[in-house]
């Protein structure tokens, strides 16, 4: 009789656990197309992200939501553009804003975000690294749906000096347990810091744990080593071609093998879905501290291709075929709508999901006709439609910018495109076909049928999605240095409290 | 006793056809890097070379000898730098010459070319495609060490008239067969060419043949659909994102396939090294119907790594270990040494040889510190030495030439680097360390240490290259209408013979 009940729990179990797969999304930070062997790096230095391609399917055309780290983030988490989740700003036209320290916004609770939904499931959530939906309390993500935190809710900035400025403070779960640059060490001469392991660590023991409990996880792993400023630990530096940069992504490439292999190990990888992306294009602006956006023009803050496509590796053992490459256009949006598919959850009803499920495109190969929309900040700079990109409005940035050396595009130049004032190109936009000429050089002809078609699909879709969009209240207008990281949750029982100034709200400043 | 003498006759054979592979060179046209999904085209519609690249060894670091296809195809011949072939010119600093049919020079009969060597040590050769060495009689394949060929000995261009210009034949060994425009069709308008269905067959029934005759036999396989005017045949037109371009590289990753399967099911693909290159970079001058050269700057005709570096894959089963990647140093003139290494063959030692055997790079991983020079035309602009690579000369072409769209390095502008006039930096080179920084955009500084150490190495090795530099009678200096191809040999034959006008030598004109 207990033998029996045994087996009909296993039963039950190896059902349910089946149709409902744990979810490891792996979001890397300013990490670009480029950076990977698979995508074209000379170096070549990540055997296991190659292999993890090799073992699953592979997307080349696939985007983020916004050129930036938060709305990127938090479209990846609520499925939907940041203009609809109010990760964006209207204090200048076009421009992309984030949640630096001083922002007084940040998630909605209005918006319902994947950790929420997959949480009602029955799912055992943990986001490990960089948050990024705004450091409030009440933004932070044990607020969200998620069970355990171990990282920051912002970039690793700093030395600061706790006076002026504070540092910012690691989280476990929802209080600080210390702060960068005071007990989680970065150093900036040498760029050593063992950040990586330690989320390597959390991933591998949360995974275990989960395994052992025989509960379906969604872990959201985002570590941050290649975002400035970029990092890696003692053994892995000095071994990259690429410099210290390439150091980090080889560390990176590393703790993705181990978690992969964690996986193995504790026997759920073939019940595990591992979705491999960046938030958006390699900061080229860092100069050789950044990435590569392989043949890609420009990089992170435009809405050309090196700042929106991103490195894509779908891997699931026994479920996806080895050995694919899909040219499914895909979105960060769309692993919200992947995720509750594979879930049985059903989507919200009552707004707009921009993501779609790629469940099919996983399974059987399955492609899909849909729009890739560029935002940046508050205006539809771009769409692409198949392999046509209509660009409304281009630019990279301001020419005092770039006389101040901030450069988004260094070394390359197209006349009219990569330009320096904000150029309308609404009423005749500039369209290029990804295929033949993916690097954005060529633009059509406005005279040809090619052009003509082109454009009228475009602004077909243009039309339906303005007509169907309704904008979130804008969270990145407003910024107070009193809402600093002065007394993060958790200061008091660690007595690491700082005194807050004065509030003193201003609009915030989006320079590009 | 018959049957021993069978037996040992076999054993000898299996012996002698171990010690000596046969040898398989394809050698692509214009094909860039950035052309192969392994090394990062976002269509990844190369899944033949990809695959061979998995079973085999990639070299990402592979350079022709000169960023022009008749320089680049003398050298990898001849194991030696253009400059000591004599496949250069001297009519103005720093262009690049190549044989089109005014041509009056080619290679010469002190030069001693693989084929020659091969060809005394009893293997037996053939060349498919694109000779490029020039095309009086004298300079033929047959005269220099080929026992077969078909195809031609200058670029597919035209349509002619027959008049003022003839058309370029096409050869059957050492004589002419018909003409391109035609006996051999390729239609400008739609792009449509059986050539490459042509090239392939031929390689496939000599392999076949030389596998029956147990007879080791150096194949030299120099397709040139990916060479403007770009062609594909029926099957393959529309079939590539890219337009004809891609519809061309797909049809070679489709060819090279048939040909590995033929090594296979003829049983002799243990026992042939294959190595695939390119002889330049992507002709980024035609615009979307050229390739690409990944993230690498410039195309076609400069001396940056879209110049120069080129995609090259090893491919030997059973010597090769699948899988590898090696970052050696390579250049087409090692191709020369390597099959004589493979072949047991002493190279010359009555002068000097550019290349280097990578026999033990295949066998064993083994790297070779080696410095890589880039000539363009007679003046060596740049030298690569470990990761640092030393501009001495600067420019992409001239003003004059842009002015009219010749562009060789379109979206892109790197400053005092894609110069359009002739930046002499001799004293104080350009110095770019081409692992953190691949794309060529950003100089060290002069006043740093690396930079001082990076030049004093590089100077040191440049002098000693001098010292040990007798440059060869330059054959790319005269000109002459009267050497076109009115009456190649085998015309009276086919009672096809045009009449030449009168020799009227003049200089030629190299632009770039």
């Amino acid at each position: 009789m207990i033998i029996l009940v045994g087996f009909l729990l296993f039963s039950f179990f190896s059902e349910f656990e089946c149709s409902r797969p744990n979810i490891l999304i792996m979001l890397m930070d300013d990490m670009g197309w480029g950076d990977l062997g698979v995508f074209g790096h000379p170096s070549k230095e990540t055997p296991r992200l190659d292999q993890m391609a090799s073992e699953g399917m592979l997307f080349p055309d696939f985007y983020t939501a916004n050129p930036l780290c938060s709305p990127s983030r938090a479209a990846l988490l609520t499925g939907r553009l940041p203009l609809r989740n109010g990760f964006y700003t209207t204090n200048a036209h076009a421009r992309n804003g984030y949640t630096p320290q001083e922002i007084v916004g940040g998630i909605s609770d209005r918006e319902l975000l994947l950790s929420e939904l997959l949480a009602l499931a029955g799912y055992r959530n943990k986001i490990v690294g960089k948050w990024h939906l705004g450091h409030q309390a009440q933004y932070l993500p044990l607020k969200h749906g998620f069970h355990e935190w171990f990282g920051s809710s912002n970039c690793h900035f700093g030395p600061y000096n706790d006076k002026s400025t504070p540092n910012i403070p690691v989280f476990r779960n929802d209080e600080m347990i210390g702060r960068y640059y005071e007990d989680f060490q970065i150093n900036r001469t040498t760029g050593e810091s063992n950040l990586t392991i330690l989320f390597t660590e959390e991933a591998t023991s949360f995974i275990k744990k989960q395994a052992q409990a025989q509960q379906p996880f969604f872990l959201y792993w985002a570590p941050d080593a290649t975002h400035a400023p970029v990092y890696a630990s003692r053994s892995f530096l000095d071994k990259s071609e690429r410099g210290l940069y390439g150091d980090a992504v080889r560390e990176l490439d590393f703790s993705v093998g181990i978690i992969l292999d964690t996986l193995w190990t504790t026997g759920v990888a073939n019940n595990t879905l591992v979705f491999f992306t960046s938030d958006n294009g390699a900061a080229l602006v860092s100069k050789i501290m950044g990435g590569s956006n392989g043949p890609f023009l420009c990089g992170k803050e435009t809405t050309f291709e090196g700042g929106m496509r991103e490195p894509a590796i779908a891997w699931w053992p026994g479920t996806i075929k080895p050995g694919q490459v899909s040219h499914q256009l895909g979105t960060v949006m769309d692993l919200f709508s992947t995720a509750l598919d594979l879930a049985g959850v059903e989507p919200p009803s009552d707004r707009v999901i921009d993501g779609i499920s790629l469940k099919s495109t996983f399974i059987d190969g399955k492609m899909t006709d849909r729009p890739v929309f560029y935002y940046r900040g508050n205006e539809l700079m771009a769409v692409r439609l198949g392999f046509y990109k209509a660009h409304f409005w281009c630019w990279s940035n301001s020419w005092e910018e770039l006389k101040q050396g901030i450069d988004f595009c260094p070394g390359e130049k197209v006349e009219g495109i990569t330009s320096h004032q904000q150029m309308n190109y609404t009423t005749q936009p500039k369209i290029f076909h990804l295929g033949r000429d993916p690097g954005e050089k060529y633009t059509l002809n406005p005279k040809s049928k090619e052009y003509q078609k082109a454009k009228s699909a475009i602004l077909e879709i243009v039309k339906e999605h303005k007509n169907n969009l309704t904008p979130g209240k804008p969270q990145l207008n407003w910024c107070d240095k009193a809402v600093m990281h002065w007394s993060p949750p958790g200061c008091k029982k660690l007595k690491r409290c700082l005194t807050p100034p004065s509030p003193k709200p201003y609009l915030c400043s989006w320079p590009h």
